[in-house]
């Protein structure tokens, strides 16, 4: 299997933790990577192969115009390693609008989808992750794009989480039909139609609402690109505000702190379920290849599970899924 | 002080759940309380005053027909209560929808106001609650609307929270000015006129994203209906899968069971801080009167709270405020 190409210099904690996840996911799991980046920042790489990049693209950078000029960054070296077949997938923790332009630009579309989609899996507790998408790349959408995300999240349910036939939802405020704004009535009635359903495999069942996200009632939901960022933000949010408030329950008093300490493991066990590192980061569906985005704020831990879900979805042909389910008539 | 009008017929456990809440409301506060409905229906009402009402709009009834059609429904007498001065509030547990149609039909709008707004008080732990309008009131909406969401929910978050110069945000995809859809870069673009902010006595913050409503970083939230309701909806469900998540943390063995036990009264105040009855409901703003909408699902304990803040907004002349905030010139 060819390697994957992990952009060194991307995240709040490049390259250090990066190079360290990647180095454990090497030697833990046995994944083939290539480091993409400025070898001397690298330190100690275990005699992980490097692909040379001089430039990195900041996190608060303009991506369009930064992926242009930057042609010796990190992250176009890294797509462009996909694109040129040096590499099967790449992981970033990166720019996401840089990570999503060097991508779109350096492999290019999927024939049939207009609109590369992030897809996030949302923790669902003593469930299937849900996924959610788009998460964040386009934040004005057209209906019938719709339809390709739900396609493409169908897929990708199937592919990572073994769901046979994935419960696909529109995020709308009210389950009924015609419930919703304009552009999501419009969204409904192109997702009625049955014939993407059957060629992703997957079940359509209406309207669902932010309340069933966290639920296994839906396994794909499918919403813009703004709502769909900003319920995730919410949900990181009240998981962070929730997981506090637990904290400061647990210290009370004498007794509560001894009762915190003997449930400890199990706490511990449900943060780690909820927190955003446990899934493995985002992947963008749509362009010819498989790419990761992770959280800026990637630990190396965060960049071993964003490696191995790397590793798994090309080893699942995903990219062939969706070019199958994709492919017009 | 004039009654607050109950709706006594609305709600998922009306009539015994509401009446008991005015009951105990009445009792416990002396508020007084005027109840509207079928006399026949509500049982032993303590000797609360009574409007007689025939008509009861269904949970699921369509909105604005039911309210044009059913002109002796509790939901319109209530709200020709207030418009008749006959009480100085209304309080619903029922059909959303029709609640604002009422209200709005009945009350009218204040003068500079283009449409009502929900503004739902979401908890913060620890913190003084952040409020999140547009809750659901209006899916789709015209950018200049937002500016008036902010004008009344600055006032609001002032009269309820005691809050002096509420920090107002628009809900966005990126804290910086460019961010967001079209949509909301036209909104920050009003927003950003000072004129509003001071009428309001409201600081003007900029974007914020889905992760800071459930901190002290913002006061009011402000955003479309659409987006507004599905943050709503997406922070119901995160809690109820955190909390659910939780208590099988408690359940893993005989160790964690006693540890529960003994952090019970700390997780039941942090529960109760949690849950949306604690904040007492969400009121329709903009109308010529207080009207708070309470969740369908109330109970008797939730019914007190809502009443609660019914009488501390009229006690403080909310309705008053808003008006001067939202006159033109």
């Amino acid at each position: 299997m060819l390697p994957i190409a992990v952009d060194a210099m991307g995240g709040d904690f490049a390259p250090a933790a990066i190079v360290d996840g990647a180095k454990r996911a090497h030697r833990e799991f046995g994944i083939p990577i290539v480091l993409v980046g400025r070898p001397g920042e690298m330190g100690d790489t275990d005699g992980l192969s490097i692909i040379e990049a001089s430039e990195v693209i900041a996190m608060d950078a303009e991506p369009g115009s930064s992926v242009r000029k930057m042609k010796d960054s990190s992250l176009v070296r890294a797509a462009e390693a996909v694109r040129d077949g040096a590499a099967s997938a790449m992981v970033s923790a990166g720019n996401t609008g840089a990570t999503m332009a060097s991508a779109l630009l350096r492999m290019g579309r999927i024939k049939g989808i207009n609109r590369p989609s992030i897809a996030t899996p949302i923790p669902v507790p003593g469930g299937t992750p849900t996924t959610l998408l788009d998460a964040g790349a386009n934040a004005e959408c057209r209906p019938e794009w719709l339809v390709e995300f739900a396609q493409m999240g169908g897929v990708y349910a199937r592919d990572r989480f073994a769901i046979d036939r994935p419960k696909v939802g529109l995020l709308s405020i009210g389950e009924e039909a015609g419930k919703g704004s304009p552009f999501v009535k419009e969204c409904f009635e192109h997702l009625s139609d049955p014939v993407w359903a059957a060629k992703a495999g997957c079940e359509w069942i209406g309207n669902v609402e932010g309340r069933d996200v966290m639920t296994d009632e839906v396994d794909v939901v499918v919403t813009d690109g703004f709502t769909g960022n900003v319920t995730l933000k919410t949900l990181e949010g009240a998981m962070k505000a929730l997981i506090n408030r637990l904290l400061v329950a647990i210290d009370t008093d004498d007794d509560t702190r001894a009762a915190g300490a003997a449930l400890g493991p199990a706490l511990d066990q449900m943060v780690s379920e909820l927190h955003p590192d446990s899934v493995g980061g985002a992947l963008l569906l749509g362009v010819k290849g498989v790419c990761v985005i992770s959280h800026g704020s990637s630990s190396a831990a965060a960049m071993v599970n964003a490696i191995r879900v790397a590793h798994e979805m090309v080893e699942v042909e995903m990219v062939d899924h969706l070019t199958s389910a994709a492919a017009p008539g």
